[in-house]
């Protein structure tokens, strides 16, 4: 069987990753959804394994130091990460996961897997940039270069991503995901993986 | 503006891609088609420039000697061949153009065109490739060792190809070719390229 394949959705803060996911969820339920562990207290309603999985600290850092991550953080107290075991278990039963994350953590991700699929959702448009950073006449020359400079970070983040995806309309975003792993699984070098092992089980069968 | 992509549709003879592409052109108007020169005689509703360029044998061995075809071949004394300039004019408006050609064509676009994406259409299923090479029972060995070797031939034919299309179902298969295509003008580095412009662009603007 072929293993699953790992995409990940990242991309700037705001720029609408939850509801693209979101949206994504009701269109292909197929599609399975990677699972963060945490340390934070479960809230009404959610369920481990789930919402999360629901981890002590000490549990939590056995899974840092078993290499048991593809990333973490810290934010307020509480650890935040992606187990790797659920993503590995995905992919070895043939099935496409999909994990949402901000950008640092995409990084970290594809440090351990330079083999996933990275999808960076962009700002709606190349034009709404442009206004959004010179054309609104009140701000100061500081304030458009600052934000001209967080646009270039932003931009060369692009580098470490395979597509870039365009937030314009979450139905057309979700269309351009979709698309991308149609595509993922004809590339060339995922058929000729498979097709020499079927050629060599017919060559073997015969020769018997 | 952005340049279009050049998109070829090849695969082994029998497979399917006329078909395919005539649900193509159905499904994807919009899309520009590769219109092929020929020496050949015009038949009866043919128009010069929709079906074919109709050219003489001396104007096509100019094209052959001025470089301005991206591959020809000879077939029952006929001419039949891929301009050059029809190809890079659509690119150039910014349109995608698609080709549809057999294999040692294909190869020969991409020495010429490397930038171009590699489409390799596919029998049906490699349960049926199985079933074709083996299943059928009145076969000598040496007719199926015979289409073992053909089919390691085609198989070995996909390394110069990006991607594999499966022609299961002609909607599926055209489905696969849309998606292929929307995944690649998602393709990080081409919005790497248009975005550095862009702020170029507003730079340059704003510090005038």
């Amino acid at each position: 069987m072929n293993r699953g394949l790992l995409f990940v959705l990242s991309g700037p803060s705001g720029v609408g990753k939850g509801t693209v996911c979101a949206s994504l969820r009701t269109k292909m339920p197929e599609l399975i959804y990677s699972v963060s562990a945490t340390t934070r207290t479960p809230r009404e309603g959610e369920k481990d394994g789930v919402n999360y999985f629901f981890k002590s600290r000490e549990q939590f850092q056995d899974m840092i130091q078993g290499d048991a991550l593809l990333e973490y953080a810290e934010y307020v107290g509480n650890y935040y990460g992606t187990p790797r075991d659920f993503v590995e278990k995905t992919l070895s039963e043939g099935k496409d996961i999909i994990l949402e994350i901000e950008v640092q953590g995409a990084l970290k991700v594809k440090e351990k897997f330079p083999d996933g699929v990275f999808i960076f959702l962009m700002p709606p448009s190349l034009n709404e940039l442009a206004s959004r950073l010179g054309g609104r006449g009140t701000e100061t020359q500081a304030t458009i270069d600052h934000r001209l400079s967080v646009a270039r970070d932003e931009i060369n983040l692009l580098y470490h991503y395979d597509y870039a995806v365009v937030n314009d309309q979450i139905d057309l975003a979700c269309k351009r995901i979709d698309a991308i792993m149609t595509a993922e699984h004809c590339k060339r070098q995922r058929f000729l993986h498979e097709l020499c092992n079927e050629l060599d089980a017919i060559s073997t069968a015969e020769n018997v």
